[in-house]
């Protein structure tokens, strides 16, 4: 496996768009150079989860501090995950919203969640989420 | 949704040998503390591709740092998603394998496997990853 992966990383075979720092051709590797840190996923849910604004994003009960916000949010706009909407001109407001790209990122938060909910004592069933998604629909 | 959360990260209910620095009852969240960052995830991989020695987990085409390796060896172990089995007494040798905890992780790694062949042109497909499994198990 590594030989595989370790000649199809070296050749720059036609990668488009792909990001030039990827490690290897392995998707896994690609996606964590992207989202692999202990916030990218959470601005992500919480975009799943209908919050739009700044300020609602920083509300979160795990308390991203300000410029890690600000700077997981100008990434995840660079890779079209996330794009923002004008709302407010004076003062400039925007509003957040996951692109398709990003909103495919459900299934893998929803296999963390299922993840966790086995294996960590205490945290939300994907049955509480999906009620909690429900709620912030209506 | 901050609300329920929120409250609930801050009451100490029976999380049994849940982490202490847990930041919400999000399983994402917990999840993230444990798994977000940039390699513990492709160590997990490498695990269900079949690799067990320290040396074929640091050969992987990602060129993982020595410490680091040992480092996320070693929390996984904390965490019994990964143990460790002697194999050689002169000098000690060990063989690294997942837990069922650290096998449940499969999921969530096809499920950014699945989101990395959609959006990010050049990576391999599930199905050749299932096909170097398959190779790798016969």
């Amino acid at each position: 496996m590594s030989g595989k992966l370790g000649v199809m990383a070296i050749s720059d075979d036609n990668t488009g768009s792909a990001p030039c720092h990827r490690r290897s051709i392995c998707g896994v590797a690609c996606s964590l150079d992207l989202l692999g840190d202990k916030w990218t996923l959470l601005v992500v849910r919480d975009l799943l989860l209908g919050k739009r604004t700044f300020g609602e994003l920083q509300a979160s009960p795990e308390g991203i501090p300000t410029n890690i916000l600000a700077d997981r949010l100008k990434r995840l706009q660079a890779e079209d995950i996330v794009y923002k909407e004008l709302y407010q001109e004076r003062p400039r407001r925007y509003r957040y919203h996951l692109s398709a790209k990003g909103a495919d990122l459900g299934p893998v938060l929803f296999s963390l969640l299922r993840w966790a909910n086995k294996h960590i004592p205490g945290t939300m069933s994907v049955a509480e989420v999906q009620a909690m998604m429900e709620e912030n629909r209506s």
